[in-house]
Protein backbone atom coordinates (compact mmCIF):
# COMPACT_ATOMS: atom_id res chain seq x y z
CA UNK A 1 0.00 0.00 0.00
CA UNK A 2 1.98 2.56 -1.37
CA UNK A 3 0.91 6.10 -1.49
CA UNK A 4 3.27 8.05 -4.49
CA UNK A 5 6.01 11.06 -3.93
CA UNK A 6 4.82 14.84 -4.70
CA UNK A 7 7.13 15.12 -7.47
CA UNK A 8 6.75 12.21 -9.95
CA UNK A 9 9.69 10.57 -11.54
CA UNK A 10 9.93 9.94 -15.42
CA UNK A 11 8.09 6.63 -15.59
CA UNK A 12 6.76 4.18 -13.36
CA UNK A 13 9.71 1.62 -12.69
CA UNK A 14 11.43 4.92 -11.37
CA UNK A 15 8.96 5.63 -9.08
CA UNK A 16 8.90 2.00 -7.51
CA UNK A 17 12.77 2.64 -7.01
CA UNK A 18 12.39 5.96 -5.15
CA UNK A 19 10.03 4.56 -3.22
CA UNK A 20 11.59 1.48 -2.35
CA UNK A 21 14.66 3.20 -1.46
CA UNK A 22 12.83 5.37 1.17
CA UNK A 23 10.04 3.18 2.19
CA UNK A 24 10.52 2.71 6.14
CA UNK A 25 8.96 -0.60 6.85
CA UNK A 26 11.11 -1.51 3.60
CA UNK A 27 14.18 -0.79 5.39
CA UNK A 28 12.72 -2.36 8.66
CA UNK A 29 12.23 -6.19 7.28
CA UNK A 30 15.71 -5.60 4.65
CA UNK A 31 13.32 -6.41 1.78
CA UNK A 32 16.00 -5.56 -1.01
CA UNK A 33 14.63 -5.25 -5.37
CA UNK A 34 16.38 -7.71 -7.25
CA UNK A 35 15.51 -6.68 -10.16
CA UNK A 36 12.26 -5.10 -12.15
CA UNK A 37 11.27 -5.48 -15.49
CA UNK A 38 8.43 -3.94 -16.86
CA UNK A 39 4.96 -6.09 -15.24
CA UNK A 40 7.53 -7.90 -13.36
CA UNK A 41 9.75 -7.39 -10.02
CA UNK A 42 11.80 -9.63 -7.93
CA UNK A 43 12.55 -8.89 -4.14
CA UNK A 44 14.34 -10.85 -1.37
CA UNK A 45 13.80 -10.88 2.28
CA UNK A 46 16.73 -11.91 3.80
CA UNK A 47 16.56 -13.75 6.86
CA UNK A 48 17.81 -12.70 10.27
CA UNK A 49 16.97 -13.29 13.60
CA UNK A 50 13.87 -10.67 13.62
CA UNK A 51 11.51 -12.61 11.33
CA UNK A 52 10.70 -15.80 12.93
CA UNK A 53 7.24 -16.29 14.38
CA UNK A 54 8.88 -19.03 16.34
CA UNK A 55 12.01 -20.97 16.53
CA UNK A 56 13.53 -20.33 12.20
CA UNK A 57 10.29 -19.90 11.04
CA UNK A 58 9.85 -16.99 9.45
CA UNK A 59 6.18 -15.18 10.41
CA UNK A 60 3.42 -15.49 7.92
CA UNK A 61 3.05 -11.52 8.24
CA UNK A 62 6.90 -11.01 7.15
CA UNK A 63 5.82 -13.21 3.99
CA UNK A 64 2.66 -11.28 3.36
CA UNK A 65 4.77 -7.70 3.55
CA UNK A 66 7.20 -9.43 0.77
CA UNK A 67 3.99 -9.91 -1.47
CA UNK A 68 2.81 -6.62 -1.04
CA UNK A 69 5.85 -4.84 -1.80
CA UNK A 70 6.98 -6.64 -4.62
CA UNK A 71 3.56 -6.35 -6.23
CA UNK A 72 3.41 -2.87 -5.89
CA UNK A 73 6.69 -2.96 -7.51
CA UNK A 74 5.97 -4.70 -10.16
CA UNK A 75 2.37 -2.68 -11.44
CA UNK A 76 4.56 0.32 -11.10
CA UNK A 77 7.54 -1.05 -13.57
CA UNK A 78 5.13 -1.49 -16.73
CA UNK A 79 3.25 1.76 -16.14
CA UNK A 80 2.93 5.33 -17.03
CA UNK A 81 2.89 8.11 -14.03
CA UNK A 82 -0.15 9.92 -13.85
CA UNK A 83 0.04 13.48 -12.99
CA UNK A 84 -1.17 13.18 -9.64
CA UNK A 85 0.50 9.51 -8.92
CA UNK A 86 -2.39 7.88 -6.12
CA UNK A 87 -2.02 4.02 -5.52
CA UNK A 88 -2.75 1.63 -3.40
CA UNK A 89 -2.84 -2.38 -2.51
CA UNK A 90 -6.83 -3.32 -3.21
CA UNK A 91 -6.05 -6.35 -1.28
CA UNK A 92 -4.51 -9.51 -1.18
CA UNK A 93 -5.21 -12.97 -0.69
CA UNK A 94 -2.28 -15.40 0.38
CA UNK A 95 -1.71 -19.32 0.88
CA UNK A 96 1.23 -20.27 2.60
CA UNK A 97 2.65 -23.87 1.46
CA UNK A 98 5.54 -24.87 3.55
CA UNK A 99 7.25 -22.83 6.49
CA UNK A 100 10.35 -21.10 5.37
CA UNK A 101 12.93 -22.22 7.44
CA UNK A 102 16.56 -20.30 8.33
CA UNK A 103 16.85 -19.08 5.21
CA UNK A 104 16.13 -16.17 2.71
CA UNK A 105 13.04 -15.85 0.69
CA UNK A 106 12.44 -14.06 -2.68
CA UNK A 107 8.89 -12.71 -4.20
CA UNK A 108 8.53 -13.01 -8.19
CA UNK A 109 5.86 -11.09 -8.83
CA UNK A 110 3.97 -10.75 -12.39
CA UNK A 111 1.39 -8.53 -13.51
CA UNK A 112 -0.87 -10.89 -14.88
CA UNK A 113 -3.91 -8.20 -16.00
CA UNK A 114 -3.25 -4.28 -16.23
CA UNK A 115 -5.75 -2.30 -16.13
CA UNK A 116 -7.50 0.23 -14.11
CA UNK A 117 -7.65 -2.97 -11.55
CA UNK A 118 -4.06 -4.73 -12.10
CA UNK A 119 -3.52 -8.34 -10.78
CA UNK A 120 -0.34 -9.44 -9.87
CA UNK A 121 0.19 -13.05 -9.13
CA UNK A 122 3.34 -13.56 -6.41
CA UNK A 123 5.22 -16.87 -5.60
CA UNK A 124 7.58 -16.79 -3.32
CA UNK A 125 10.33 -19.61 -2.59
CA UNK A 126 13.09 -20.36 -0.12
CA UNK A 127 16.92 -20.27 -1.40
CA UNK A 128 16.71 -23.62 -0.43
CA UNK A 129 13.77 -24.10 -3.68
CA UNK A 130 10.91 -24.39 -0.94
CA UNK A 131 7.91 -23.15 -2.25
CA UNK A 132 6.79 -20.92 0.30
CA UNK A 133 3.68 -19.31 -0.89
CA UNK A 134 1.77 -18.14 -3.52
CA UNK A 135 -0.56 -14.96 -3.79
CA UNK A 136 -2.76 -13.13 -5.87
CA UNK A 137 -3.03 -8.86 -5.29
CA UNK A 138 -5.22 -6.96 -6.71
CA UNK A 139 -3.46 -3.06 -6.77
CA UNK A 140 -4.90 0.29 -8.47
CA UNK A 141 -2.50 2.48 -9.53
CA UNK B 1 2.28 -19.22 11.03
CA UNK B 2 3.05 -20.49 13.96
CA UNK B 3 4.73 -23.33 15.30
CA UNK B 4 4.09 -24.85 18.01
CA UNK B 5 6.41 -25.06 21.05
CA UNK B 6 7.86 -28.29 22.40
CA UNK B 7 6.11 -28.83 25.94
CA UNK B 8 1.87 -27.75 25.48
CA UNK B 9 0.62 -25.47 27.84
CA UNK B 10 -2.21 -25.71 29.87
CA UNK B 11 -5.18 -24.58 27.20
CA UNK B 12 -4.91 -22.79 24.15
CA UNK B 13 -5.03 -19.31 25.31
CA UNK B 14 -1.62 -20.06 27.47
CA UNK B 15 0.25 -21.24 24.79
CA UNK B 16 -1.17 -18.05 22.66
CA UNK B 17 0.08 -15.97 25.46
CA UNK B 18 3.19 -18.06 25.37
CA UNK B 19 3.86 -17.81 21.72
CA UNK B 20 3.13 -14.18 21.40
CA UNK B 21 5.78 -13.15 24.42
CA UNK B 22 8.69 -15.56 22.79
CA UNK B 23 7.59 -14.45 19.32
CA UNK B 24 10.51 -12.48 17.56
CA UNK B 25 8.80 -11.03 14.62
CA UNK B 26 5.87 -10.10 17.28
CA UNK B 27 8.31 -7.98 19.22
CA UNK B 28 9.83 -6.79 16.33
CA UNK B 29 7.02 -5.17 14.79
CA UNK B 30 5.79 -4.23 18.70
CA UNK B 31 2.23 -5.82 18.18
CA UNK B 32 0.42 -6.13 21.98
CA UNK B 33 -2.43 -8.24 23.06
CA UNK B 34 -5.25 -6.42 23.93
CA UNK B 35 -7.80 -8.99 25.01
CA UNK B 36 -7.92 -12.88 24.78
CA UNK B 37 -11.52 -14.53 25.08
CA UNK B 38 -12.23 -17.68 23.90
CA UNK B 39 -12.59 -17.61 20.05
CA UNK B 40 -11.49 -13.89 20.38
CA UNK B 41 -8.36 -12.11 20.54
CA UNK B 42 -8.06 -8.34 20.11
CA UNK B 43 -4.11 -6.96 19.11
CA UNK B 44 -2.89 -3.71 18.84
CA UNK B 45 0.12 -2.52 16.76
CA UNK B 46 1.22 0.54 17.96
CA UNK B 47 2.64 3.52 15.34
CA UNK B 48 6.02 4.05 15.00
CA UNK B 49 8.50 5.63 12.64
CA UNK B 50 9.64 2.26 11.23
CA UNK B 51 5.76 1.44 10.16
CA UNK B 52 5.24 3.61 7.06
CA UNK B 53 5.33 2.39 3.40
CA UNK B 54 5.66 5.98 2.86
CA UNK B 55 4.66 9.54 4.42
CA UNK B 56 2.93 8.63 7.14
CA UNK B 57 0.52 5.52 6.29
CA UNK B 58 1.14 2.44 7.77
CA UNK B 59 2.49 -0.21 5.09
CA UNK B 60 0.30 -3.01 4.35
CA UNK B 61 2.08 -5.62 5.54
CA UNK B 62 2.22 -4.28 8.73
CA UNK B 63 -1.14 -4.88 8.77
CA UNK B 64 -1.62 -8.43 7.08
CA UNK B 65 1.12 -8.75 10.13
CA UNK B 66 -1.55 -7.80 12.76
CA UNK B 67 -4.41 -9.67 11.27
CA UNK B 68 -1.97 -13.25 10.60
CA UNK B 69 -0.97 -12.59 14.60
CA UNK B 70 -4.69 -12.19 15.79
CA UNK B 71 -6.10 -14.69 14.50
CA UNK B 72 -3.58 -17.53 15.16
CA UNK B 73 -4.22 -16.13 18.72
CA UNK B 74 -8.33 -15.78 18.08
CA UNK B 75 -7.84 -19.56 16.85
CA UNK B 76 -5.82 -20.62 19.80
CA UNK B 77 -7.76 -18.97 22.47
CA UNK B 78 -10.62 -21.60 22.40
CA UNK B 79 -8.96 -24.56 21.36
CA UNK B 80 -7.65 -27.72 23.38
CA UNK B 81 -4.10 -28.24 22.98
CA UNK B 82 -3.28 -31.77 21.31
CA UNK B 83 -0.38 -33.84 22.12
CA UNK B 84 1.71 -32.51 19.57
CA UNK B 85 0.10 -29.13 18.40
CA UNK B 86 1.52 -28.49 15.25
CA UNK B 87 -0.52 -25.16 13.48
CA UNK B 88 -0.70 -22.69 10.90
CA UNK B 89 -2.17 -19.81 8.57
CA UNK B 90 -3.66 -21.91 5.84
CA UNK B 91 -4.32 -18.44 3.92
CA UNK B 92 -5.47 -15.29 3.93
CA UNK B 93 -7.28 -12.48 2.03
CA UNK B 94 -7.40 -8.99 3.28
CA UNK B 95 -9.15 -5.94 1.59
CA UNK B 96 -7.34 -2.62 2.28
CA UNK B 97 -10.61 -0.25 2.82
CA UNK B 98 -8.66 2.96 3.55
CA UNK B 99 -4.94 4.27 5.00
CA UNK B 100 -4.01 4.50 8.59
CA UNK B 101 -2.03 7.42 8.90
CA UNK B 102 -0.13 7.88 12.04
CA UNK B 103 -2.32 6.40 14.14
CA UNK B 104 -2.63 2.85 16.50
CA UNK B 105 -4.55 0.45 14.62
CA UNK B 106 -6.31 -2.72 16.43
CA UNK B 107 -7.33 -5.73 15.05
CA UNK B 108 -10.16 -7.51 16.45
CA UNK B 109 -10.49 -11.34 15.62
CA UNK B 110 -13.14 -13.65 15.69
CA UNK B 111 -13.40 -17.16 14.81
CA UNK B 112 -16.52 -17.67 12.64
CA UNK B 113 -15.93 -21.86 11.99
CA UNK B 114 -13.92 -24.21 14.27
CA UNK B 115 -12.65 -27.08 12.94
CA UNK B 116 -10.10 -28.63 11.46
CA UNK B 117 -9.57 -26.28 9.19
CA UNK B 118 -10.95 -22.77 11.29
CA UNK B 119 -12.13 -19.43 9.92
CA UNK B 120 -11.59 -16.28 11.42
CA UNK B 121 -13.05 -12.83 10.65
CA UNK B 122 -10.64 -9.79 11.74
CA UNK B 123 -11.26 -6.21 11.63
CA UNK B 124 -8.63 -3.59 11.82
CA UNK B 125 -9.70 0.16 12.91
CA UNK B 126 -7.69 3.24 13.23
CA UNK B 127 -7.65 5.07 16.93
CA UNK B 128 -9.85 7.50 15.43
CA UNK B 129 -12.43 5.17 14.24
CA UNK B 130 -11.05 4.72 10.61
CA UNK B 131 -12.04 1.19 9.21
CA UNK B 132 -8.71 0.23 7.47
CA UNK B 133 -8.85 -2.95 6.63
CA UNK B 134 -11.24 -6.09 6.62
CA UNK B 135 -9.60 -9.88 6.41
CA UNK B 136 -10.65 -13.33 6.09
CA UNK B 137 -7.64 -16.49 7.67
CA UNK B 138 -7.91 -19.93 7.31
CA UNK B 139 -5.82 -21.64 10.47
CA UNK B 140 -4.99 -25.13 10.80
CA UNK B 141 -4.84 -26.21 14.49
CA UNK C 1 -20.06 -9.73 -13.22
CA UNK C 2 -22.56 -7.39 -14.77
CA UNK C 3 -22.40 -5.46 -17.94
CA UNK C 4 -24.41 -2.34 -18.13
CA UNK C 5 -27.28 -2.36 -19.80
CA UNK C 6 -27.41 0.53 -22.95
CA UNK C 7 -30.07 2.98 -21.39
CA UNK C 8 -29.10 3.39 -18.05
CA UNK C 9 -31.84 3.84 -15.65
CA UNK C 10 -33.06 6.54 -12.84
CA UNK C 11 -31.11 5.55 -10.33
CA UNK C 12 -28.39 2.29 -9.74
CA UNK C 13 -31.40 0.80 -7.51
CA UNK C 14 -33.47 0.47 -10.34
CA UNK C 15 -30.47 0.02 -12.70
CA UNK C 16 -29.85 -3.58 -10.39
CA UNK C 17 -33.33 -4.41 -10.69
CA UNK C 18 -33.50 -4.28 -14.51
CA UNK C 19 -30.42 -6.61 -14.56
CA UNK C 20 -31.64 -9.19 -11.90
CA UNK C 21 -35.19 -9.64 -13.56
CA UNK C 22 -33.17 -9.63 -17.17
CA UNK C 23 -29.91 -11.62 -16.70
CA UNK C 24 -30.23 -15.31 -18.08
CA UNK C 25 -27.67 -16.82 -15.55
CA UNK C 26 -29.76 -15.49 -12.53
CA UNK C 27 -32.94 -16.99 -14.04
CA UNK C 28 -31.20 -20.16 -14.39
CA UNK C 29 -30.33 -20.90 -10.77
CA UNK C 30 -33.66 -19.53 -9.84
CA UNK C 31 -31.71 -16.58 -7.24
CA UNK C 32 -34.45 -14.01 -6.03
CA UNK C 33 -34.23 -10.50 -4.87
CA UNK C 34 -35.46 -10.48 -1.50
CA UNK C 35 -34.98 -6.90 -0.18
CA UNK C 36 -32.69 -3.83 -1.38
CA UNK C 37 -31.37 -0.87 0.31
CA UNK C 38 -28.90 1.54 -0.20
CA UNK C 39 -25.29 -0.38 0.33
CA UNK C 40 -27.27 -4.02 1.11
CA UNK C 41 -28.88 -6.45 -0.91
CA UNK C 42 -30.57 -9.96 0.28
CA UNK C 43 -30.86 -12.25 -2.22
CA UNK C 44 -32.30 -16.24 -2.48
CA UNK C 45 -31.15 -18.73 -4.10
CA UNK C 46 -34.28 -21.73 -3.41
CA UNK C 47 -33.83 -25.32 -3.23
CA UNK C 48 -33.62 -26.99 -6.31
CA UNK C 49 -32.86 -30.58 -7.47
CA UNK C 50 -30.80 -29.10 -9.98
CA UNK C 51 -28.57 -27.48 -7.35
CA UNK C 52 -26.59 -30.50 -5.17
CA UNK C 53 -23.22 -31.23 -6.08
CA UNK C 54 -23.62 -34.44 -4.70
CA UNK C 55 -27.23 -36.18 -2.64
CA UNK C 56 -28.90 -33.11 -0.99
CA UNK C 57 -25.66 -30.66 -0.64
CA UNK C 58 -25.84 -27.69 -2.51
CA UNK C 59 -22.82 -27.41 -4.67
CA UNK C 60 -20.21 -24.28 -3.92
CA UNK C 61 -20.63 -22.73 -7.28
CA UNK C 62 -24.19 -21.81 -6.84
CA UNK C 63 -23.45 -20.40 -3.34
CA UNK C 64 -20.53 -18.80 -5.69
CA UNK C 65 -23.23 -17.29 -8.04
CA UNK C 66 -25.63 -16.36 -5.38
CA UNK C 67 -22.58 -14.07 -3.05
CA UNK C 68 -21.21 -12.80 -6.73
CA UNK C 69 -24.77 -11.22 -7.47
CA UNK C 70 -25.58 -10.29 -4.41
CA UNK C 71 -22.47 -8.38 -4.12
CA UNK C 72 -23.44 -6.38 -7.53
CA UNK C 73 -26.56 -5.77 -6.31
CA UNK C 74 -25.63 -4.13 -3.18
CA UNK C 75 -22.98 -2.19 -4.98
CA UNK C 76 -25.56 -0.44 -7.65
CA UNK C 77 -28.10 -0.14 -4.68
CA UNK C 78 -26.67 2.80 -3.40
CA UNK C 79 -24.53 4.18 -6.20
CA UNK C 80 -25.18 6.89 -8.97
CA UNK C 81 -25.66 5.74 -12.45
CA UNK C 82 -23.02 7.15 -14.54
CA UNK C 83 -23.12 8.39 -17.98
CA UNK C 84 -21.64 5.21 -19.18
CA UNK C 85 -22.59 2.16 -16.87
CA UNK C 86 -19.68 -0.48 -17.27
CA UNK C 87 -19.52 -2.72 -14.24
CA UNK C 88 -17.97 -5.77 -13.11
CA UNK C 89 -16.59 -8.07 -10.63
CA UNK C 90 -12.73 -7.69 -9.48
CA UNK C 91 -12.95 -10.86 -7.95
CA UNK C 92 -14.17 -12.35 -4.80
CA UNK C 93 -13.08 -14.57 -1.65
CA UNK C 94 -15.17 -16.93 -0.09
CA UNK C 95 -14.77 -19.30 2.54
CA UNK C 96 -17.39 -21.87 3.12
CA UNK C 97 -18.39 -22.99 6.64
CA UNK C 98 -20.99 -25.76 6.96
CA UNK C 99 -22.64 -27.28 3.92
CA UNK C 100 -26.64 -26.48 2.79
CA UNK C 101 -28.55 -29.18 2.59
CA UNK C 102 -31.94 -29.61 0.81
CA UNK C 103 -32.84 -26.28 1.99
CA UNK C 104 -33.06 -22.49 0.83
CA UNK C 105 -30.17 -20.19 1.14
CA UNK C 106 -29.88 -16.44 1.52
CA UNK C 107 -27.11 -13.99 0.97
CA UNK C 108 -26.83 -10.81 2.82
CA UNK C 109 -24.87 -8.33 0.85
CA UNK C 110 -23.30 -4.95 2.84
CA UNK C 111 -21.25 -2.32 1.14
CA UNK C 112 -17.95 -1.82 3.56
CA UNK C 113 -16.34 0.49 1.64
CA UNK C 114 -17.57 2.60 -1.42
CA UNK C 115 -15.19 4.02 -3.71
CA UNK C 116 -13.32 3.35 -7.12
CA UNK C 117 -13.42 -0.45 -5.87
CA UNK C 118 -15.79 -1.07 -3.73
CA UNK C 119 -16.12 -3.86 -1.20
CA UNK C 120 -18.57 -6.56 -0.37
CA UNK C 121 -19.37 -8.36 2.67
CA UNK C 122 -21.67 -11.60 2.59
CA UNK C 123 -22.70 -14.01 4.54
CA UNK C 124 -24.99 -16.90 3.07
CA UNK C 125 -27.08 -18.50 5.84
CA UNK C 126 -29.47 -21.80 5.46
CA UNK C 127 -33.12 -21.97 6.02
CA UNK C 128 -32.42 -23.93 9.26
CA UNK C 129 -30.33 -20.87 10.42
CA UNK C 130 -26.78 -22.97 9.56
CA UNK C 131 -23.88 -20.65 8.56
CA UNK C 132 -23.21 -21.93 5.24
CA UNK C 133 -20.08 -19.38 3.60
CA UNK C 134 -19.18 -16.20 4.51
CA UNK C 135 -17.65 -13.55 1.35
CA UNK C 136 -15.93 -10.73 0.46
CA UNK C 137 -16.31 -9.29 -3.31
CA UNK C 138 -14.42 -6.24 -4.64
CA UNK C 139 -16.42 -4.68 -7.33
CA UNK C 140 -15.72 -1.32 -9.69
CA UNK C 141 -18.70 0.30 -10.82
CA UNK D 1 -17.90 -28.67 -2.46
CA UNK D 2 -18.36 -31.97 -3.15
CA UNK D 3 -19.49 -35.08 -0.30
CA UNK D 4 -18.00 -38.56 -1.17
CA UNK D 5 -19.89 -41.20 -2.08
CA UNK D 6 -20.84 -44.38 0.30
CA UNK D 7 -18.69 -46.94 -1.43
CA UNK D 8 -15.29 -45.62 -2.16
CA UNK D 9 -13.95 -46.36 -5.84
CA UNK D 10 -10.62 -47.98 -6.39
CA UNK D 11 -9.15 -44.35 -6.37
CA UNK D 12 -9.10 -40.60 -6.44
CA UNK D 13 -9.45 -40.55 -10.51
CA UNK D 14 -12.34 -42.93 -10.22
CA UNK D 15 -14.18 -41.33 -7.45
CA UNK D 16 -13.68 -37.68 -9.00
CA UNK D 17 -15.25 -39.39 -12.25
CA UNK D 18 -18.16 -40.75 -10.44
CA UNK D 19 -18.95 -38.03 -8.96
CA UNK D 20 -18.79 -35.49 -12.01
CA UNK D 21 -21.44 -37.99 -14.27
CA UNK D 22 -23.97 -37.74 -10.71
CA UNK D 23 -23.64 -34.52 -9.90
CA UNK D 24 -27.01 -32.61 -10.65
CA UNK D 25 -25.20 -28.78 -10.23
CA UNK D 26 -22.60 -29.80 -12.97
CA UNK D 27 -25.02 -31.24 -15.36
CA UNK D 28 -27.19 -28.21 -14.54
CA UNK D 29 -24.26 -26.14 -15.58
CA UNK D 30 -23.20 -28.46 -19.13
CA UNK D 31 -19.33 -28.49 -17.41
CA UNK D 32 -17.66 -31.24 -18.88
CA UNK D 33 -13.98 -33.32 -17.71
CA UNK D 34 -11.53 -32.38 -20.77
CA UNK D 35 -8.88 -34.82 -19.16
CA UNK D 36 -7.43 -35.47 -15.90
CA UNK D 37 -4.09 -36.71 -14.97
CA UNK D 38 -2.75 -36.95 -11.35
CA UNK D 39 -2.93 -33.54 -9.40
CA UNK D 40 -4.32 -31.72 -12.81
CA UNK D 41 -7.82 -31.56 -14.15
CA UNK D 42 -8.63 -29.96 -16.90
CA UNK D 43 -12.59 -29.16 -17.45
CA UNK D 44 -14.99 -27.34 -19.90
CA UNK D 45 -18.23 -24.81 -19.85
CA UNK D 46 -19.65 -25.10 -23.08
CA UNK D 47 -21.42 -21.80 -23.92
CA UNK D 48 -25.16 -21.96 -23.85
CA UNK D 49 -27.94 -18.84 -23.61
CA UNK D 50 -28.38 -19.62 -20.10
CA UNK D 51 -25.35 -18.95 -18.84
CA UNK D 52 -24.86 -14.78 -19.52
CA UNK D 53 -25.32 -12.24 -16.94
CA UNK D 54 -26.30 -9.89 -19.85
CA UNK D 55 -25.45 -10.13 -23.25
CA UNK D 56 -23.59 -12.85 -24.42
CA UNK D 57 -20.72 -12.09 -20.91
CA UNK D 58 -20.70 -15.31 -19.19
CA UNK D 59 -21.79 -14.66 -15.35
CA UNK D 60 -19.05 -14.44 -12.46
CA UNK D 61 -21.06 -17.13 -11.22
CA UNK D 62 -20.89 -19.92 -13.54
CA UNK D 63 -16.78 -19.39 -13.85
CA UNK D 64 -16.59 -19.65 -10.22
CA UNK D 65 -18.27 -23.06 -10.60
CA UNK D 66 -16.46 -24.13 -13.27
CA UNK D 67 -13.14 -23.51 -11.14
CA UNK D 68 -14.22 -24.90 -7.73
CA UNK D 69 -15.35 -28.33 -9.96
CA UNK D 70 -12.42 -28.57 -11.59
CA UNK D 71 -10.04 -28.07 -8.34
CA UNK D 72 -11.76 -30.76 -6.65
CA UNK D 73 -11.24 -32.65 -9.57
CA UNK D 74 -7.51 -31.67 -9.71
CA UNK D 75 -7.20 -32.54 -5.53
CA UNK D 76 -8.76 -36.41 -5.91
CA UNK D 77 -7.01 -36.93 -9.14
CA UNK D 78 -3.74 -37.93 -7.57
CA UNK D 79 -4.91 -38.72 -3.85
CA UNK D 80 -5.68 -42.09 -2.28
CA UNK D 81 -9.29 -42.91 -1.05
CA UNK D 82 -9.64 -42.80 2.07
CA UNK D 83 -12.00 -45.82 3.95
CA UNK D 84 -14.65 -42.92 4.60
CA UNK D 85 -13.74 -39.78 2.23
CA UNK D 86 -14.96 -36.58 3.36
CA UNK D 87 -13.97 -33.59 1.30
CA UNK D 88 -15.19 -30.22 0.86
CA UNK D 89 -13.85 -26.90 -0.39
CA UNK D 90 -12.44 -25.24 2.23
CA UNK D 91 -12.49 -21.77 0.50
CA UNK D 92 -11.27 -19.80 -2.59
CA UNK D 93 -10.54 -16.57 -4.15
CA UNK D 94 -11.03 -15.81 -8.11
CA UNK D 95 -10.14 -12.62 -9.90
CA UNK D 96 -11.79 -11.61 -13.06
CA UNK D 97 -9.93 -10.78 -15.77
CA UNK D 98 -11.63 -10.48 -18.95
CA UNK D 99 -14.97 -10.60 -19.72
CA UNK D 100 -15.79 -14.12 -21.35
CA UNK D 101 -18.40 -13.62 -24.54
CA UNK D 102 -20.13 -16.22 -26.34
CA UNK D 103 -17.79 -18.85 -26.33
CA UNK D 104 -16.88 -21.85 -24.48
CA UNK D 105 -14.20 -21.16 -21.45
CA UNK D 106 -11.92 -23.96 -19.69
CA UNK D 107 -10.77 -24.17 -16.66
CA UNK D 108 -7.07 -25.64 -16.20
CA UNK D 109 -6.68 -26.70 -12.25
CA UNK D 110 -3.41 -27.80 -10.70
CA UNK D 111 -2.52 -29.46 -7.43
CA UNK D 112 0.23 -26.71 -6.27
CA UNK D 113 0.49 -27.92 -2.81
CA UNK D 114 -1.07 -31.50 -1.56
CA UNK D 115 -1.18 -31.57 2.20
CA UNK D 116 -4.37 -31.92 4.75
CA UNK D 117 -5.58 -29.11 2.80
CA UNK D 118 -4.30 -28.71 -1.02
CA UNK D 119 -3.90 -25.49 -2.79
CA UNK D 120 -5.03 -25.50 -6.39
CA UNK D 121 -4.41 -22.75 -8.89
CA UNK D 122 -6.95 -22.85 -11.75
CA UNK D 123 -7.29 -20.70 -14.86
CA UNK D 124 -9.87 -19.67 -17.04
CA UNK D 125 -9.69 -19.31 -20.90
CA UNK D 126 -11.77 -18.54 -23.19
CA UNK D 127 -11.59 -20.54 -26.81
CA UNK D 128 -10.23 -17.20 -28.35
CA UNK D 129 -7.33 -17.73 -25.59
CA UNK D 130 -9.14 -14.82 -23.58
CA UNK D 131 -7.13 -15.32 -19.61
CA UNK D 132 -10.96 -15.04 -18.17
CA UNK D 133 -9.69 -15.73 -14.87
CA UNK D 134 -7.37 -17.05 -12.49
CA UNK D 135 -8.08 -18.59 -9.00
CA UNK D 136 -6.54 -20.07 -6.36
CA UNK D 137 -8.46 -22.91 -4.28
CA UNK D 138 -8.10 -24.59 -1.01
CA UNK D 139 -9.53 -28.18 -0.57
CA UNK D 140 -9.56 -30.92 2.41
CA UNK D 141 -9.64 -34.49 1.17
Amino acid sequence: MADAPEQPPADGAALARGWLENSPFVAHLGITLESMDPDRARMRLPFTDALPTMGDVIHGGAISSLIDTAAAAAAWSGADVPERPKASTVGFTVNFLAPARAQDVTADARVIRRGAVSVIAVDVTGDDGTEVATALVTYRL
